[in-house]
């Protein structure tokens, strides 16, 4: 369905064309190679499939002698065939990119018996460029991993001379090639205007990906040199990462707005017998913060825990206590081993592990999920597995950051380069599965991948990091490394600035993990105070009530504070104030001499004023600015009260950390002037009310137990 | 009845004492002399009185040989009595400060048959200072103001040789005293230790007030050089004035808390047959606000117009409108007579004409008020004749300060000085009839002094003002100046700031005329607003609205703007702002443009603060602070309305300053978040109003006629 409107054209033209390629084995780029040779209407023939590979190291040797020698033997049969087209092609960094019968066609006008890539280096025998004839253009050199002639042309190429199969085939063209006579006889010639062939090593600047102008917005390829498209892209040389990514969006790969390959080769769990056995390897590697959430959310999948089996790896003895909590959990997976902190095993050993695991439980998919990466989608095993990829990570963000579990495109040195379309990927502005250079943190891999030996150790090799290396080990062995936005997943937790010697370190992050300090910290009913409907509660004139935190956030207050202890002694000289003289003291601890200053106003910002934007019509002050911010303390052996004054704020936040008849006796605010108390005050609630001027208040004596309540003075 | 509890001892005891003084006219001093010999029981010979003194200048030359001669002739009938004791004293410049029988112990305990008084000075012959015996203590020398003897004795003395009426009397004395054969024949003694007499010249440090320490608290003379109680006290020499202040104490003029010589001499116009007739001479010497405040106050006299001659000078161009709006008024007077700005005479001419207009139409008191003299008391003019007497000023004080309309005392160089009761007489913790060496401004003659010539011309002489010579000459005729605040009359009004070259000038002169701008300017209901018990409206929630401003603040606000005229262009960009930029603009022109910022910060403190603080409990920033103040202009054609927003301003000042459906229609302040209009707004009511957060508001378009309002943004 999707592939609907897609030009794919059937070979229809009189001359037969046939695509013979050697492929010892069917790799990713090998089935990328046949879906766009079947899109675009060609009819491929293997050769060596299955066989071993003959032909020499071709990364890093000359080579390919093997491939001449497997043709030469295939046009046997065809070498009287003077209609039929041979077009001989490499198939593992290679797509087509246009119809059979344009292919053709651009052939037939060529007038040639047989037509050569063109390539810009001279190779493997460099000395030879001064041998080539004077040409218009870059590329002047001939490669031999795609050219097209008719079976009887062809054969009498293969056939001039023998050579070893690890002797290089390219140097066996080259030198047909530059000998005028033998060129003249054979009738050769290089499609230096890229007509059908495009060679992209070096060449990466002259070749764009364009979409088509009509309806469908069709992606195709373009040469700027040249201004033709070609219809054979070959990733030769050190081009097969460019190659990867022009992939995503060529053949019909997706168009300007639809991912069309995303529903290619999917199926439904549902349909199957039984689900797929998952081996789940959880590695923390380093303190992380809003750990019990990240647990929470494993337990929370919506996949069945029997067909689950468990690794974990927890380097982290800060974690010990919440590894525990987890695992109190835990009854219903299939089986569950776990290396704690005192286990002794590296990272690379325990991820190793992992994968043994999943061997050893004979398992249908590793998923290897660190700490960081948080799966706030309940489907997100489901959803992963359906989308049926060899290596498939789903795309995880540090939120509104330009940081995630993938790289876009490799720098020179082979680390992390930022690909154009990184931005839109990451905000889901472009949405699909991409071929990608690098993944880690969370991915998920068929295990025929692992029992194919497809993926190495993580054995760290010099100064790279161990997902450095792992990821460009998979590269060099072909296994393509898809990234999925197709859906949300989750998302990755910054674990940079989470300092474990603090007591209550979450509370700290509001910053840096947003979305895991609200879960943890924000009222579950505060998000709808700000939808405009909502009415808020206004206990007394002015003074505004409503639920903002947690108590959890009212606890870990409770707990910063006390922990440090330093409670003021309720005298009016007071050196933490900037005037160092406070009117109307309390027994207080400010937020800065806990560290929490900056959170807190960043509190303000982005919870507070949204509120107060909305009850205080026309009232905008942003960033609010705040000296006090500050824990009230209320018991009746040492300040049972408060009273009435002013505050020196435009408004003010006062937060109940707990709550009256439970945790105290008494207490409450009262507006003097209105003649108005709050005395059922909840924890987790805030008052909002004007400072001065209208707002004459007191803290209503407290007459048993402790009263916390945290206060900010806001606008001075 | 005020007397009572006074000490008064009449003569009982068995030796009988004359007193015999020297008068030809019965002056102030001579009164003030009779009434204290009648308070302690004295009885008093009169020589000479009726008849032209014949004994030279005193003041200037030595001289006083009459009194010997007059005298003598007086004893040759008690020649030969050596029972009764005759006391020889001058009257204008003495006061007796003890009772007779006191005085007759001291002299028979002092064992001489004549006891002169001791003074400082040694005169009219100071080279016979060498010829008097040496003494203990700082009076040395014979002064013959003051002596006592029996008959026989004072007339041996008087006659031991003849003396010319025009020679020196003390000399003669002093001649008989240094003779130690005829001091020793004759018995005479000096009172050194001042158990008799006190001659006040250069011993004024040595002599003391003192209050007696029982219930009625009487003032007595105390000499702190020889802890005595002089019993005559006389202002010899250049100390007359100095007696002048210290008779306001002694003699039973008063006690700590009573004046008693108050209530003596007065009368009831009631008691009368008709009303005495009153030449009223208005003198406007200079340009002084709020003058027709000042004629209303005149024509506010409760006191029959028919006996009210009026006569008016007008030096000043500026007033001569002012003076005619006055005459408008004036037909029930008795005579009208007016020196305008033109008619070219000075202000000595002018107030001498004010005297002898009195004298030609028979007054009985001539009253003299200068311009800045406001008589807010309608019964002024009775109470000041029923005090009844010569030359009374009522007391006028510029309000706050140290300043009003008479000195307390006299600098060496004649000029102002402070008296030690200056300030408790001003402030009206001491209450009386004070005689002091200078008033002005205000006063009221009977004319009987005028009638014989006691009143010198105003004419000046070298670089003296006109006040200070005429209240000089006044010292120098005997004539008392008297000062009461026995009521209060009114105030001066303070011309120094007013500048007649500004369009409104009355409006700048908050600080320098207070009550008079007050009264000019402030709402009559403005003062009840204050009331604890008075409830401010509030029209909308926490907008309070109240009467501040009269019309003529109203008028007077309008006519200055308009005058000035450089009203705003109403954009964004606004050069007079600290920041250059306002967000919310206004067609306006700010209280600073026109000179007025300073007095309008008086008038946030003293008059609008203190509603702030009754209504908004607890707010308490004084002075207020305000740096936006001004006066908006909407018009249909320019700007007719204000969008909604907030007020740079704790609180806001919102001041109507014309009337809705009168001078224009539509218009009115709007709260959004109150969903409340204020469109029936009435010229000098304000809105006082919370400025940002809970009051979000607009003003309301108008669409005919001009509407204006104040406005000040108070604690931004
Ligand atoms: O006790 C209360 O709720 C009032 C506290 C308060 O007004 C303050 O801390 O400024
Ligand atoms: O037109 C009014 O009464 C409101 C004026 C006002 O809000 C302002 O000038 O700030
Ligand atoms: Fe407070
Ligand atoms: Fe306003
Ligand atoms: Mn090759
Ligand atoms: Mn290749
Ligand atoms: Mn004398
Ligand atoms: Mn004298």
């Amino acid at each position: 369905v999707l592939l609907i409107g897609i030009a794919v054209c059937k070979n229809e033209s009189k001359n037969k064309l046939v695509v013979v390629t050697v492929a010892s084995n069917a790799t990713d780029g090998y089935l990328r190679f046949l879906r766009s040779a079947n899109l675009y209407g060609y009819s491929v023939e293997v050769l060596g499939m299955g066989q071993p590979w003959l032909g020499g190291d071709v990364k890093r040797y000359a080579g390919g002698g093997y491939k001449i020698n497997l043709l030469k033997k295939y046009m046997e049969n065809h070498k009287d065939d003077s209609k039929t087209i041979y077009l001989f092609t490499d198939s593992y960094d290679v797509i087509f990119t246009a119809s059979a019968k344009t292919l053709v066609k651009k052939y037939l006008e060529m007038k040639a018996r047989v037509v050569f890539t063109a390539e810009r280096f001279c190779w493997p025998d460099s000395s030879l460029s001064n041998s080539y004839p004077p040409v218009m253009g870059s590329s002047k050199y001939l490669n031999s991993g795609g050219f097209i002639g008719t079976g009887q042309s062809i054969y009498e190429m293969l056939t001039v001379r023998d050579i070893a199969d690890t002797d290089d085939d390219q140097l066996y063209y080259t030198q047909l090639y530059l000998d005028p006579d033998m060129r003249n006889d054979l009738g050769i010639k290089l499609d230096y205007e890229n007509q059908i062939f495009q060679a992209l090593f070096g060449s990466e600047a002259d070749v764009k990906i364009r979409a088509r102008e009509d309806e469908v917005k069709e992606f195709y390829l373009f040469n700027a040199e040249h201004n033709t498209e070609p219809c054979v892209l070959h990733g030769n040389g050190l081009a097969k990462d460019t190659l990867n990514s022009m992939a995503n969006y060529l053949a019909g790969s997706r168009t300007k707005t639809d991912c069309l390959i995303c529903s290619e080769n999917n199926f439904k769990i549902a349909d199957l017998p039984t689900p797929p056995t998952l081996q789940l390897g959880i590695f923390i590697e380093r303190p992380t913060p809003f750990l019990p959430e990240f647990f929470a959310r494993i337990l929370a999948q919506d996949y069945p825990k029997e067909h689950i089996h468990l690794f974990i790896h927890n380097r982290e003895a800060y974690h010990k206590q919440h590894v525990a909590d987890f695992l109190e959990h835990t009854s219903s997976y299939a089986s569950i081993t776990v290396k704690g902190h005192d286990s002794a095993i590296s990272e690379a050993e325990a991820r190793s592990l992992g994968i043994s695991e999943c061997l050893s439980h004979a398992c249908d998919y590793y998923l290897s999920v660190d700490s960081e990466a948080t799966l706030t989608q309940p489907m997100a095993i489901t959803l992963l597995m359906e989308l049926n990829r060899t290596l498939l990570a789903p795309m995880m963000v540090r939120p509104g950051k330009m940081w995630s579990n993938f790289w876009g495109a490799l720098s020179d040195e082979g680390f992390y380069s930022r690909s154009e379309d990184y931005g839109e990927i990451l905000d889901n502005s472009k949405r699909g599965i991409w071929n990608v250079p690098y993944v880690s943190t969370i991915y998920m891999i068929r295990s025929d991948v692992l029992k194919s030996g497809q993926v190495p150790s993580f054995e760290v090799q010099g100064i790279a990091d161990l997902d450095v290396v792992w990821a460009k080990s998979l590269r060099d062995k072909g296994t393509f490394m898809y990234v999925s936005n197709v859906h949300h997943y989750g998302h990755l937790v910054n674990p940079d600035s989470y300092d474990t010697s603090l007591i209550r370190p979450e509370y700290y992050q509001l910053a840096d993990n947003r979305l895991e300090w609200e879960y943890r910290y924000i009222h579950e009913d505060f998000e709808a105070m700000k939808d405009p409907d909502t009415v808020i509660q206004q206990p007394c004139p002015d003074v505004y009530w409503f639920p903002l935190v947690t108590p959890a956030f009212c606890n870990d207050t409770i707990a910063i504070m006390e922990h440090f202890g330093q409670w003021s002694n309720g005298a009016n000289n007071d050196k933490r104030l900037p005037g160092g003289y406070e009117n109307v003291p309390t027994r207080d601890i400010h937020m800065k001499q806990v560290g929490l200053e900056r959170q807190w106003m960043l509190f303000l910002k982005d919870y507070i004023r949204l509120i107060q934007e909305k009850v205080f019509t026309g009232y905008f002050h942003n960033p609010p600015v705040s000296l006090m911010n500050f824990v009230v303390r209320y018991r009746p052996d040492e300040q049972p009260a408060l009273r009435p004054h002013h505050d020196a704020s435009t408004y003010t936040i006062n937060i109940a950390l707990n709550n009256p008849h439970v945790d105290y006796e008494g207490g409450g605010c009262r507006f003097v002037r209105q003649n108005c108390s709050i005395t059922n005050t909840r924890a987790g609630w805030t008052l909002m009310h004007p400072g001065r001027l209208t707002h004459f208040h007191e803290g209503l004596p407290v007459t048993s137990g402790t009263r916390y309540i945290m206060i900010s003075f806001v606008d001075p």
